[in-house]
């Protein structure tokens, strides 16, 4: 693809947390500066999100071989059934390798030390994933976003607002990263205030929400059979 | 549609700002306790974002006309076309007038005020479009988020977030709201403190990112021009 702007693109697929991408996205499509969001998936077809919503990619990613960054989303449990797919995994691999700045939030970390990054660096996850992330040979560190070179990881879900916004200041300057703010209107008071990190235990937070991260990870081990590898994510969990 | 469940239904309209929609979507999906969110379109097809990303809602706003709770997102140029959509506009008010609760998020205060509702009520948009607001004769308040009866109204764009999860505890329970923040991991720190309300105006934030907002609201009075009531936004701006 011919363009004088760099490109900035966000890996859609199947089963990706949307707010992950969404984030992120709404921050650094509002940045200008020479810089262009896109979003690309396996096929430039239809993918369902986590709740069945259907986001349809700028691009496939055989049409963007080489974005200047790749920020890779998470999931929960297509955190792993993306592990298992060779072919996003591979393009993980050459596209990361060439990116000036490859990143993720949430449990994308755990797919990019899946695809051989972040082995030996500091990055972090979402908090339920850190043991995943640990397995991986990555040192985890709990922070909203850990930049370790040209790795930028972000914590869970709407840690990549946080993210992006530091991203925007690296990538432009702090100004431009202040009128996306305002623009997103990012001030955020949480009613309650911060989260409660006492229900940070599965049991807690299925018991409250609809959130059932046990069960819904118990196939896992399954759709990785022929990743002898990653089977050991789930040993003694 | 034949459900045990309380159905939160968000409206997708060509044009809308995405995390308008996905901030308080990812909140609310993960709620359970018998709600159950869907994504209602005026086709069941793939519809624009305002950068050109697709979005396939789960129904038809004819599949969905009773949702027992609407929240309608914003937009910038899109605030105007969808209020000169009469279908759009027909459904908010019909299954509207029906919610139980009728929210918006950023502009999508400005749509239901042009579809009726929040007349002399306490609300809330996105900080640029406040003077739009108070034309629909809306008594326009500064804040997160507003409650006046049925009518829960957010800030701009990340706004919905914190808006959802006041939604959720009144919905459900504290802990419900403080389950699903802490799985969205919503624990904000942005990287440069708060907005920065000396640049809360078009001419700053557009020179400091790609925020054009004056520019892109230049033909709403064509878009506008089959509705006389609606016409009188754009005078004296």
């Amino acid at each position: 693809m011919k363009t004088d702007e760099k490109i900035i693109a966000f890996l859609l697929y199947p089963g990706l947390s949307l707010l992950d991408m969404v984030g992120p996205y709404s921050v650094l499509s509002n940045l200008g500066r020479g810089y262009r969001t896109v979003v690309v998936g396996e096929q430039a077809d239809s993918i369902p999100d986590d709740f069945g919503l259907g986001i349809t990619p700028h691009f496939s990613i055989d049409e963007m071989p080489e974005p200047d960054i790749l920020i890779v989303p998470g999931a929960d449990l297509a955190t792993f059934t993306t592990m298992a797919n060779d072919k996003l995994m591979n393009y993980i691999r050459t596209a990361g390798e060439k990116a000036e700045i490859l990143a993720s939030v949430c449990t994308g970390a755990c797919i990019l030390a899946a695809a051989g990054f972040l082995q030996g660096r500091k990055a972090t996850t979402h908090w339920a994933y850190a043991p995943y992330l640990e397995k991986l040979g990555v040192d985890y560190v709990k922070e909203r976003w850990v930049e370790d070179g040209k790795f930028i990881t972000a914590a869970g879900v709407s840690a990549g607002i946080d993210m992006a916004l530091h991203l925007a200041a690296r990538l432009a300057d702090v100004d431009a990263s202040k009128a996306v703010q305002l623009y997103c209107e990012y001030d955020p008071p949480p009613p309650f205030g911060g989260p409660d990190w006492t229900m940070a235990n599965e049991a807690d937070i299925s018991r409250a929400s609809a959130v059932n991260l046990s069960e819904r990870l118990a196939d896992m081990k399954t759709v990785l059979a022929n990743k002898p590898d990653l089977l050991a994510l789930f040993n003694d969990n």
